[in-house]
């Protein structure tokens, strides 16, 4: 039994369904889930598919030409076919907070994420130890300013070698520049600690404690080249009172942030996300 | 421009989508939504599409017809078809609480509900000035132990009259009997307040509070046989302390039993649920 | 059985806590309820007291005079007393939004909000009917850009002669002036359709869309002069997906908008809210 | 500055929070927290408070024999004080699921735990390459029905000779003895996977996915010799649709079990919880 994930994107058009749906019947495939979006607005049609096959002569890339040249030129598709057994590849940035850190790693050894976590990349040294609790390569990549491009082309080369495939802000505490957001548009994953569009940029507890808020927030989103603004993947809240210090709002904010983060990584990995038009599709 | 949402179960079988969405498109409709859902043990397709036609010689009975020959019988399908303007008539059943009262005849009034309330039944007088207050014609049948039958027969009587289509039990304080159950089958909407099947029966604040939990719910179903045992249409909780005695427990409870009543009136009205095997599909 | 509840704050000091509840014990003051909290930062102590008195000669202006002398004087306090039987009485302000309006007076009537309503004011006669329902006197009070200082009279007037103590603007779409403002100083509650600070101003729910968030909020803040930044009272939020419409938030907004107001209008009616520093103590 | 966190019960009674804060201010401490409950039910008075000490001739032993004969005693209290500095010491115990494990070991290297994690106690060896990685010693002590009451005594010994004060179930998959029970009244926290009491005993996630539950839940609770029935830390719940399988209610909840356990463990070693009538009162 072989099984695929299909994601496409198009502009709005009839018999978009049934074709789809016609050729995977065509082929012999089941489809076992199937999620379609239209975005009124935009007129951009938007689809999940999980199909079932259970032929001998299985060839991925036969079906993923055929894909082309039946459904994907005519309709003029975006889109992506994925096998159960291909597993992203992902690299995790990090500098001195360890609790999103020690989240995913044990998640990831609990068998939770669909994903391989080839290499550690941290501009400090502090948290070598906890990579190495978990066998995981560590490679400390400093800078200053005046070295930053320097570092970022370290960064570019190790994300090379270890062929990887997107890239988890797991609080680090760098802004990514464009060269390396551009070689990895919609594959760079961070996590804010307030509820997004409240409190961008630094200190968002702080901020949130000064404003009174009932509530806090943190949001994980794709990084575009504009400081946390771009497309958003998951948020979370949970419920604060006047009882709560600034260090009471930080580590309440810890527990929001790896489970907002987690989530994320998750939705990710398994192809459930689009990003379109600075938004994401959350298929769920 | 017309709009129809068609529910559909059947066995799982190969192509149904294909087949329901190639229809729509011979017939010139327009897919704006579909959802569907596997039951993998149990081997049943559900799906439920909304269609815009942009014909002018529209018959729906026609489609019906067509549906039923070209898609229904093959595939051995239950189905129901709802053009958008064809609204719901519910019957309220109520007995002395009037905040789940108010809060549907508010939101009807302020036109959030799809759907019609041609009358009130009420084993109790007190309420009827409320419904003065909005003008529905509201029904006092009373009936003791010995006179049950008799005013279960003036219930269906008076469902009949104004030819009901479902029934919400809001806060009504007497078990619906067998006989009415069978003419409304998954069409009678109740509300517990207790999340279900935490605290079956009568005074569920009271048990909640005795064994001391930290979270009460409100649970609304559809209503069988079985007491409290119905397909769940939806649940919702609040968070309580020690320092919420048993009145508290019932002043919070309130606001979520009225929500979550609500939120099941309206997925019921908008042709959003199915029942299959005592558990509801919700399409969102 | 005379109950009272005591709101106090003042700089904080040793011995508060012994010396207010020694003078409770005292005068055979027995207190069922204590809540205090310090402002670390600020270095400012406040406190909710309810005592219950079991005595015939009951004085409460004795009492007052009393506190104010042996407490408030040498500890310098802010604070206030308030007897079980005196209900405040609240305005509502609305213009043509009819739900919190709805939800309100349909809670007010099943009694569970403690206060009265003496009148509503409005800027539109379009929900004299809903006000005539719910036999509350309604005035129409419209005015221009041209009249506002008049119009402001007028409900001023209106405010005065009803005695009124607090004001609710449950969706009233006009900006309150600094002139009312100083008039009802920390009484006036106002419900924002965003999750504040998030998307302050017109048209949040279509801000919220555009920036593709996945929680939409709302939030009941006492009115300043700054618009949308008082003190926040309660926030509540609900998920969102990338298939809700603009409408769709505005029709899930509405259902936080009310609630959110209610426990608002709750809190400020049972003497639960201290404003200190734009923030707002909630005692639960 | 030193710190003293207080925790007291005893029948209420009149002047009890006067004494107890003259008290502390007749020996210097300042109130930095407190927080009282009444059973109004069951006549009984709960308090936590946290003082500060400016002092240099520190004593605590004299400090805890004062407090006895000037309030403990005339007043009948049960009562515990500690300071900052006494991290309690906890004892995992463990069977094969890892998650909850992983979590708490990340937590505690994280530095957010205030307690420490002497060993690690096991009925399969399966989990002590985790044990491994945080240098915590693990015990292997496997037992069959035969030679459970053989088991159970290593586990004590080994309690005993680590000075443990509570015991942690983390998805421990074998029922606690009285006697074990006996040894540690009110300090062995369980995670069970559900919203108690719905779904007691094995499987719940099954005996959920059968009702047709639109929340999931889990619950942390103290245990005592009524399996799931001992009083309830925390609780909280997810929501899941139709749409999600058996094995999905399983990985929702492993979220919500790692989470709720790892509270309940914060609220246990701050000292914030008392057990009291098979309830947890939890200062917050």
């Amino acid at each position: 039994m072989q099984k695929i994930t299909i994601l496409i994107h198009c502009k709005d058009q009839k018999a978009i369904i049934a074709s789809v749906t016609n050729y995977i019947a065509s082929i012999d495939g089941n489809i076992i889930y199937l999620d379609q979006h239209v975005d009124a607005n935009e007129n951009v049609f938007f689809m999940r598919l999980e199909c079932e096959f259970n032929t001998k002569n299985w060839n991925i890339e036969a079906i993923k030409n055929d894909f082309q040249a039946t459904l994907a030129s005519p309709f003029n598709m975006s889109w992506a076919m994925y096998t159960q057994d291909e597993k992203p590849k992902m690299a995790l940035f990090i500098s001195k907070y360890d609790h999103c850190l020690y989240d995913i790693l044990g998640r990831h050894s609990a068998g939770e994420l669909p994903l391989e976590i080839p290499l550690i990349i941290s501009n400090h040294e502090d948290l070598k130890p906890v990579a190495d609790r978990f066998n995981i390569p560590f490679y400390y990549v400093p800078f200053t300013k005046d070295t930053k491009a320097e570092g970022e082309q370290k960064q570019l080369d190790l994300l090379k070698q270890y062929t990887i495939d997107f890239i988890v802000l797991a609080r680090y505490m760098q802004i990514i520049t464009p060269k390396l957001i551009a070689q990895y548009p919609n594959q760079i994953i961070n996590i804010h600690h307030s509820f997004l569009p409240a409190f961008p940029g630094a200190k968002p507890y702080h901020s949130a404690f000064m404003r009174g808020v009932k509530i806090i927030g943190a949001t994980s989103h794709y990084v575009t080249e504009e400081l946390d603004e771009g497309p958003i993947i998951e948020q979370d809240i949970t419920r604060v009172t006047h009882s709560h210090s600034i260090e009471n709002f930080i580590m309440k904010g810890r527990d929001l942030e790896r489970t907002v983060l987690a989530r994320a990584i998750k939705l990710h990995a398994e192809r459930k996300t689009i990003v379109y038009d600075n938004k994401t599709i959350v298929f769920l």
